[in-house]
């Protein structure tokens, strides 16, 4: 292949890079900070899209859209939000353009097509939407309402990553609002759940639930929930949010519904999302030197078949019995490619489908054909055996129920093993250095402690991790006296 | 129902509206000109969508995501593209917000955070796209290039009218890079060919294919092919636009490959979209003074059920058969609803699934189930029909289609009936006050007589149709030589 490989041993962030250009999922536009998502990236993108829309329909959401632009005065609103996102606004002053009456076939901003409110590209959603939901609430009758958006949003970045932060980037962001703070904490944690079976069960990667310290909180929540997976540099990374939002909406946009007894309450709120962030989480935690590593269940290319010959008598068998596999194997509604390009030879193939993470690679020559065998390659543990082609049908579907299991355990042993208690700030900073990973540790409660933890050793409280036992120790960094371990680590 | 209801005959444009709003399909935001789609509204976008896509895969498309910003200096490249766009464009110029130090707890924009260069946001993507082509393409193995965007897109209107015309809309578009001239002249009338398919067969409203004049060309194309519907007002409506882009803004991007021979040669575009203005084409083409009117293939519920009994022995055995006759359609791919709500009556819910458009009711009693009858009540042309229960899987999927025909067939009817030959100025004038429609008149080819039978009559030239007969006559207005009618109409 034409490309450089770069080792994760070596350079693991430029590992990263190249391999996000060289598998063609994206790249970096020329806008500062945004990226181009390329079709094979985005088709990855669309099968997490399925199946996710799949999995909020099932409980209850349907999908609406919401304006882009929020204006200032709402944008405001709610004060901790506000505050929380302003240093990240793009924000539109005008909405004209005019020639350039110095410089001919240019243009320039329309100095009188100002507009009067500034409106702020959405960085989250939720001031434009509880400002609606207000036209849209009255009584209990009309809870709860159970809104999903997918959407483009922007948060101005200066430093920037593909996939794990642009300036824009594509999202899902959940918007409900409930009778009682009840079964808004219900929706917080269902949601969480969800986007849990979604990591695991798709994406093959293993999450710590958890909360958030106030810190890290989502600004304007009263509490939010995330699940966070390991990548294989021993860096962590928040996969996915779900927040409960209290009545902190409903009173800044004053939406109140009338209960059952005739009260007027305000109501309590939701909101959720994941993000493109998803696929770095995909490429980090599965791929090797190689390339790309995908589970089966989010491959756009489950299955690629690539034709090995020399005579055009053997390339017409070949291509002939190929076809047939594939007809077979798209019959059974597996994902197949055969790669029937002359301008490549099969070494060159191989190599491309590894880069580019398909699961299963079927080399097939006139010797198969003849013995009607088919040589079958994993793409995960790179092991290949040899069947007999009548067993296609049932073999294939097996084999990559197996990959996905196999990915996800694999990712597990991983997370499981890179999991330390630590008792002592050396022994924090020697683990955090030598091994990296999440950092069980006793934390005093304090915002001060957790700040210069972070100071000190980069290390952030990545979550209390939901099924936590409780076990009285001292915290790590100031021996004053704790109740649980909390998670730290280094993230993206 | 707690709305009032407007017709048709008494003010279209306020029956239009409130339809909208009524039907829980959109509404007016905060923000000046941008709707917020409604999740009923959206359900039947999302049916667009999926099917539109598929078609699009089908002939070869991928899908992909370029940026929502496009720098100024990349927009101003294809000068007509620009200048066409220029006067409804969104400016992004700051990337930061601070506190006012005026106003406690309000924000400013950061003057220390302007931009050096302004973005706009793209009132389409011609611009972004191309100058990120010219890092695909080297050589002749690179093209075509087939690909396709969902996205949102900025044009600043003054006047805006919900899915019509709105200054934030949702469409997508194909842009697509080819060697040939020949090769881009077919994929431009192939995906003008998907519209009509995708115009005629789901959304049942019938179109004429046509080619605008340069007056109305897209701004930067060479050829802009059209789908032109009319509407129960008799106005037209451009359903969809399919650019032949020429080697535009191949230039304007530097944009070349290397042929077999080994030549630089610049390459061929095209661009094509559709958007949220379709749901404004479904619902004035077939609605009615009680409501939307939906077609089965994108309704959201084909079918609903709505009970009806006295006592709670009824109820019992009213709901069991409604969930039996639910379960049975379900299992067939129909789309059912049953409206077991006890906050209303069967009076008020005929009326709401009505004004909802649900294409099929089934209004159930005690004496149906003792009875083993069904009846059915059609949305379309509100006619009943009292089945056996027996025969529900089979009649169910037949009257859907008939539906589906059915509304088709009056549309084309409607149209057919509303283009009128004229051939000469007073019958013109007379037509379009008195009529409406199409007029298919002679036209002597000019940009000025184009104008001034526009400023005269508001009509334009919708499109000169792909299957034109040539025929000598004398334009309408001047008199002067002409080979064939064009289609004119007052249009949204």
């Amino acid at each position: 292949m034409a490309f450089e490989k770069i080792k994760r041993s070596e350079n693991y962030s430029e590992w990263y890079n190249n391999l996000v250009k060289n598998a063609d999922l994206a790249e970096h536009s020329a806008v500062k900070g945004c990226m181009v998502i390329k079709p094979y990236g985005y088709a990855i993108w669309e099968k997490m899209q399925q199946q996710l829309d799949k999995m909020f329909k099932e409980t209850g959401h349907s999908n609406a859209y919401f304006p882009l632009f929020v204006p200032k005065s709402l944008f405001e609103a709610e004060e901790k939000n506000a505050e929380g996102f302003a240093k990240e606004c793009a924000v539109v002053t005008h909405y004209r353009l005019k020639s350039d009456p110095n410089h001919p076939g240019k243009l320039i901003v329309d100095p009188e097509a100002k507009l009067t409110e500034e409106l702020i590209v959405r960085p989250t959603s939720e001031a434009i939407i509880w400002n609606t939901y207000k036209g849209w609430i009255e009584s209990y009758r009309d809870l709860p309402i159970l809104i999903n958006q997918w959407a483009n949003v922007v948060r101005w970045e200066m430093r920037t990553r593909l996939f794990l932060r642009t300036a824009e980037f594509l999202w899902q962001e959940g918007h409900t609002a409930h009778a009682t703070k009840n079964e808004a904490i219900f929706e917080t944690k269902q949601m969480l759940d969800v986007y849990t079976e979604f990591a695991e069960t798709f994406l093959a990667v293993p999450v710590v639930k958890g909360v958030k310290t106030p810190n890290e909180r989502f600004a304007g929540a009263d509490d939010t929930y995330c699940i966070e997976g390991l990548m294989q540099d021993g860096k962590a990374l928040q996969m996915g949010t779900s927040h409960f939002l209290g009545q902190n909406f409903a009173k800044a946009f004053d939406v109140k519904y009338t209960n059952k007894e005739g009260k007027q309450e305000y109501v309590w709120a939701t909101s959720w999302g994941v993000s493109t962030r998803l696929m770095g989480a995909l490429i980090m935690a599965h791929s090797d030197d190689e390339g790309l590593v995908l589970p089966p269940k989010l491959a756009p290319i489950q299955l690629v078949i690539v034709p090995i010959f020399r005579t055009d008598e053997e390339k017409e068998l070949v291509f002939a019995e190929a076809e047939k596999i594939k007809k077979s194997l798209t019959q059974i509604n597996i994902s197949v490619k055969f790669d029937n390009r002359d301008t490549h030879k099969p070494g060159f193939k191989f190599a491309e489908w590894e880069l580019k993470g398909v699961p299963l690679r079927i080399g097939i020559g006139p010797r198969d054909v003849a013995n009607q065998t088919i040589e079958l390659a994993r793409r995960d543990n790179k092991t290949k055996q040899v069947i007999n082609a009548s067993e296609l049908l049932t073999v294939i579907p097996e084999l990559l129920k197996d990959i996905q299991n196999a990915m996800y355990q694999k990712a597990l042993d991983f997370r499981n093993e890179n999991i330390t208690e630590v008792n002592s700030w050396d022994e924090f900073v020697s683990v955090l250095e030598n091994k990296g990973g999440f950092i069980a540790a006793h934390w005093d409660g304090t915002s001060e402690t957790e700040e210069k933890i972070k100071e000190l050793s980069k290390a952030t409280i990545r979550c209390i991790p939901l099924d936590n036992k409780l076990e009285n120790g001292q915290c790590v960094l100031t021996g004053n006296p704790s109740s649980q371990r909390v998670l730290f680590a280094k993230a993206y």
